[in-house]
């Protein structure tokens, strides 16, 4: 039985003892965890297995670009066959490593900058997919099937114990670390410097088991700064009807905002246009979002009680710090973000969230991809979803809700009515090169065409989508009660597109006498008021202005 | 400017400043950190503050017991209308401080034991309710609106730098820290010993701000262990029928068990009854799960990958450490749970849920909750609904989804066709004291109107649920065109119940033709078959004998 049990013991422990033989073959690599950024290819050469599952940190923003640096630099005779499970590709080694044979397989969320590359690479065959997730779902799979062998990640410092202060941008780190340290992975950590002590421990030493000092400061992306001046008086339009007409008639308190001009409109509007109409403390209290540089004047304005953020952005972390009471922050006084506590919020707590796309269908689905970008829709498809297993309930839930039951008729029990999650796409007719946002048919469709992919990448399917807002006015779709009904609602909205000019007018004018549309008539807004005047801030220099010289917006923002 | 400054200063740092004066108001009783559990009630009635939001961490096991008595201890003159915020109501105290005036609104998500008391002082009104919360939704609000300004939290040791060893019931402790202590919160902790190094770090010290050495350990509870000696014949048809009709036909490799024998008997059957229909390696691989003594066989017959894990099981622990290939653990070598990610993972990465329930209704709605016990759900609806935020295709979710579409008569373009979570419900047509599962009316029903309810108390919407499996056979209601066909899909499966009684027989018949409804017979199964015999384990000590010893049942349990 001992002997036996002795065999088991082996037997069940294979992940385990081969951790430990790639930390004991890295160890005299290693002054204690400690490794210099000239051996870090060696390191990973040491620590990496062919068909290694393996996350290269790339988050939204914070970048472990030392360590991939170092990965694209290993000898693809000795490190090949990768199966890279990450948020973000947002560095060129992300794909070089692909092209070198040195990875093959990959999974991921989100690709801004990447996109196009990615998409050259699928259709060659460079990269075999495995999916593109949001980024809590990409979590979710780290803890059940995707679980790294190896997660490379980065920080701003760290002890020689390996503790690991992140700085502002914790973002993905704590649950990367979780999901690798406690199954038997390996955590290396690119850090900015080596310190005696952590301003604060974001992750404990002993989940760390080297620590690289990087030779140049991990990347950031400041991703969510618009600047005031480029906003047009479309913008600001969809922003009233926003504020007047959702909103307000939904007394939304809890929400997430996506990242373009139409939603940071609606910031700038709070303390000057939604305060008219005394909105404040009924509206925007309490944020799951990046600390946009645009909600300062909200915030300064006392509009705001709480913002749980993903990440953090360049330029805000000395406001944040001078701003406790708003932020989440540490004993060290800066930002505490959390990517996916804060896409847990967006899901299960907001009663809201709206956002931009760039083409949207007759039936309301949407995306961002374009027939020559895999870009992946990092949170917008969680956060932009009815959750069914919510709850609890909220005066905005409850009438979402009972919108949706009038449009089935009123059919059911009533008393076993749900609440239903407002999501809204604020778009302006045409996009970027006068392209139309409104189209027949996807452009995403003939991308999974294309790539043969078994899912189209939809960012939000239609019947999520609960209301659509451009500058010809706000589609409900909530109410709408049948698929034509829905396709006349959304080409009511849709300008002078094709989708638009298709439109029946009387069913739309019928639909207009419901409310299912409305325009800025309807609602009572002048669209001649809506004029930069409005905007809080009308400039970067503004925002600055407003946070008491706190914001320090990067360079390429400045133009004073 | 700079006065103004100074000023702004003050005004957004009044959170901070008021953490910083409970700190020093409850300094005298420390030493460091470190306060006797004599001092426990001072403690508490110096850091607390009226009206304060407070999480007394009661998980679904593991509870600060001697903390809730110390607050259960404190003057209600002196603490007094405190906002409840926690997932747990397990222990008397939880609710005595409610009777005592302590405490005056709560926000929670389950209470087993203490049930039918919450739902006497609801009606009483000694207890306002917020709402009843799935758990991941709760940890949602904790980083939006129900952030707690004090945490009371339990771990087995912590150093005197308050470095935190939780054991292997982590649960909910990382999250309430998390939006406790990085939102100008005050963190207390109640350890079974201080000791000078803890064996892993699950909090970091800078979080934890008290910690109490505890009189007598934590209390948690065996919430998960199934006897094998109680399981029925008519659970092993079941879980027959489950297996054959369900995991295998949709090759279901990612899952969630509920808690009840239904489900306990599939575990027992996956080395037996599974085995011999050739499906080793093809189900059942990766779990989000408690460390079930009931999956042990199934462990040591290699049929599982991977479970990442809610919690842990008393018992368990031994047999934990010597597993970690399987199971996620810390450089202790003890589990490291986590109900957060767990619970992320059963919504997202997971393809199939299945449970119990007490009651179902005519449209497929279930709920637990009787007219005199408001329990809440735990996670069951968050991980029993059908996420629209998932973006990651499987063979499994892509056939239900399938199945779904020809419900809506394979309406829509099927490139935009979208998968299905398999969400089952596995019950006996008559449950404890005879009473009929299948109801026309939930009590959940009648205890909404009583308490004058917003929302009624449903566990799983019919519109989630995809089968309901009984001991008659197996109902899709993924392929039921109407409510009318769903209807009798239900009755089909209800046995000598009313509900059952009351069938369309023709119908019925025609829906057993389109295989909506399966009879054990349909699926090659002999219900005479469904024999004790093929149970892996019989009784408990047939699971300490497949752990080798490992596994060390409860006193309760053992009878040998």
């Amino acid at each position: 039985m001992a002997a036996s049990r002795q065999l088991g013991r082996q037997h069940w422990r294979q992940e385990r003892t081969a951790r430990d033989e790639r930390i004991a073959a890295a160890r005299p690599l290693a002054d204690g965890k400690v490794v210099s950024a000239k051996d870090a290819v060696a390191l990973l050469e040491a620590v990496l297995r062919p068909g290694d599952r393996v996350c290269l940190e790339g988050d939204n923003q914070k970048q472990a670009d030392c360590l991939a640096r170092a990965l694209s630099g290993c000898d693809p005779a000795r490190v090949h066959d990768l199966h890279m499970v990450q948020s973000g590709i947002v560095l060129p080694e992300h794909l070089d490593i692909f092209e070198q044979g040195i990875a093959k397989r990959l999974d991921y969320s989100y690709s801004g900058p990447q996109g196009a590359r990615i998409a050259r690479m699928l259709f060659g065959g460079q990269i075999a997919l495995g999916a593109v997730h949001t980024y809590l779902e990409l979590f979710a799979r780290y803890f059940i099937d995707l679980t790294p062998n190896v997660a490379l990640i980065a920080g701003v410092s760290a002890d020689r114990e390996g503790n690991l202060y992140t700085g502002p941008n914790t973002e993905d780190t704590p649950t990367v670390v979780e999901a690798t340290a406690f199954k038997n992975g390996v955590v290396i950590a690119q850090v900015n410097r080596i310190v005696d002590k952590v301003p604060r421990v974001d992750i404990p030493g002993d989940r760390v088991d080297f620590v690289v000092e990087a030779d140049t400061p991990f990347y950031v992306e400041p991703l969510f700064t618009r600047d005031p001046a480029a906003m047009t008086e479309t913008q600001i339009l969809m922003a009233m009807m926003a504020i007047k007409g959702i909103y307000a008639e939904y007394g939304i308190t809890r929400l997430n905002h996506g990242i373009g001009f139409g939603t940071a409109a609606i910031e700038l509007l709070l303390p000057t246009y939604a305060e008219k109409l005394g909105l404040k403390q009924k509206i925007a209290t309490h944020w799951a979002l990046n600390p946009h540089p645009t909600l300062i004047p909200a915030i300064e304005s006392g509009w705001v009680s709480q913002v749980h953020c993903f990440g953090s952005e360049v330029g805000m972390d000395r406001y944040i710090r001078e701003r406790p009471d708003v932020f989440f922050t540490g004993i060290d006084g800066s930002l505490r973000s959390n990517r996916a506590f804060c896409q847990t919020a967006g899901l299960y707590a907001c009663d809201l969230f709206i956002g931009a796309t760039l083409q949207i269908d007759l039936a309301g689905h949407s995306s961002t991809v374009t027939a020559s970008r895999v870009a992946g829709f990092g949170g917008a498809p969680n956060m932009g979803s009815d959750p069914h297993g919510r709850r609890h309930p909220s005066q905005t839930w409850m009438k979402a809700g009972h919108e949706a039951a009038q449009r089935e008729g009123g059919a059911g029990n009533p008393a076993l009515r749900r609440g239903r999650k407002l999501v809204v796409q604020i778009v302006e007719t045409f996009g970027d090169k006068l392209s139309p946002t409104f189209v027949e048919k996807l452009d995403a469709l003939e991308l999974a065409r294309k790539l043969d992919l078994e899912l189209a990448p939809v960012m939000i399917y239609g019947d999520d989508v609960t209301h659509i807002v451009t500058e010809e006015g706000i589609a409900n779709l909530l109410l709408c009660r049948d698929a034509d009904e829905r396709e006349q609602a959304i080409r009511g909205v849709a300008g002078y597109t094709d989708v638009g000019r298709g439109r029946d007018r009387a069913m739309v004018q019928r639909l207009r006498e419901r409310k299912i549309i409305r325009r800025p008539e309807d609602l009572g807004i002048e669209p001649l008021d809506a004029d930069r005047s409005l905007l809080a801030a009308r400039s970067i220099k503004d925002l600055v202005h407003w946070s008491s010289g706190l914001y320090e917006p990067p360079p390429r923002f400045r133009n004073w």
